[in-house]
């Protein structure tokens, strides 16, 4: 066997939130002004040092079922697993850079990613299900980037770790 | 009768760019650079004086399904017309501020819309099918938005006017 081989789990993103809000998303949806300050919304980095994620809009706290978006900050040095999802995603870079990898969902293993040089004002979009990950390699600058998918919510499935086959037992 | 009266006609917003890709589409998602630099996007304004309207991330050009994003840029006292269309969309102000206009799709005619101040680093989603306008009230500076849509590429009705039954002949 060639090519690398890899553990993956599902992460419903926003399992907690789902469960929190699911009683109220109504009356939050109807209690929600039109016109939101950003400055205002909730973060949350689900457990993942240096992540700091709003949704800006999205399908649980505001009603919306094609599309959703998010602002995204990485502290220096952190990153998104590596993962995929059946979803379009496309990536507006506001501030900083970093480095996005990429492994096209046309090769049977994700094997060893493209790497991309991303940067303020640049824009890439991710092909449904290729593996990816986003990492902010810039050690002095927040990477913060606006995110929008297809499909919310979002199923994310991570893999765990990329390794090649001969370090498989 | 009572309520406004309207004309409306179909826009198929990129038409032209639509016909002018159609060919060379393929070779223009494989030929271009999966990073894409915003301030390199070509930008249009489709006859209507003080837009600037770039494709950031599209369906005709990019060759996404689910989702479309664009920077649009609106001169003081220039605006969208009053239009509607059958997708979800989503605006994040990233500079400047001004008013949308928004008559619910729950009144049998749109009526006299609600006004909302828009304004930097606010965010606000319009539902499907509402009739809206968004319009740059501030004299001073420039209004400039992400858009983003769902179900590309996007079909807009425009709206002519609206004006009392009581006008109408």
């Amino acid at each position: 066997m060639t090519g690398p081989c890899f553990i993956f789990f599902f992460l419903l993103l926003n399992l907690l939130p789902f469960f929190q809000t699911l009683e109220a998303s109504h009356c939050s949806i109807k209690g929600l002004p039109l016109v939101r300050n950003i400055a205002d919304l909730p973060q949350d980095n689900y457990g993942r040092g240096g992540l700091s994620h709003i949704t800006v809009a999205g399908s649980l706290l505001h009603g919306l079922k094609e599309v959703e978006v998010w602002l995204q900050t990485f502290a220096p040095g952190s990153r998104t697993p590596i993962h995929r999802h059946s979803c379009e995603e496309v990536f507006v870079v506001l501030k900083g850079s970093g480095t996005l990898y990429l492994a096209s969902s046309s090769n049977k293993y994700p094997g060893k990613p493209e790497e991309h040089f991303i940067f303020s004002n640049s824009t890439l979009h991710i092909p449904v299900n290729d593996v990816h990950q986003v990492w902010n390699t810039n050690e002095h600058e927040d990477l913060q980037m606006l995110v929008i998918i297809s499909r919310p919510p979002i199923k994310v499935f991570i893999y765990e770790r990329l390794v090649d086959a001969s370090h498989c037992s």
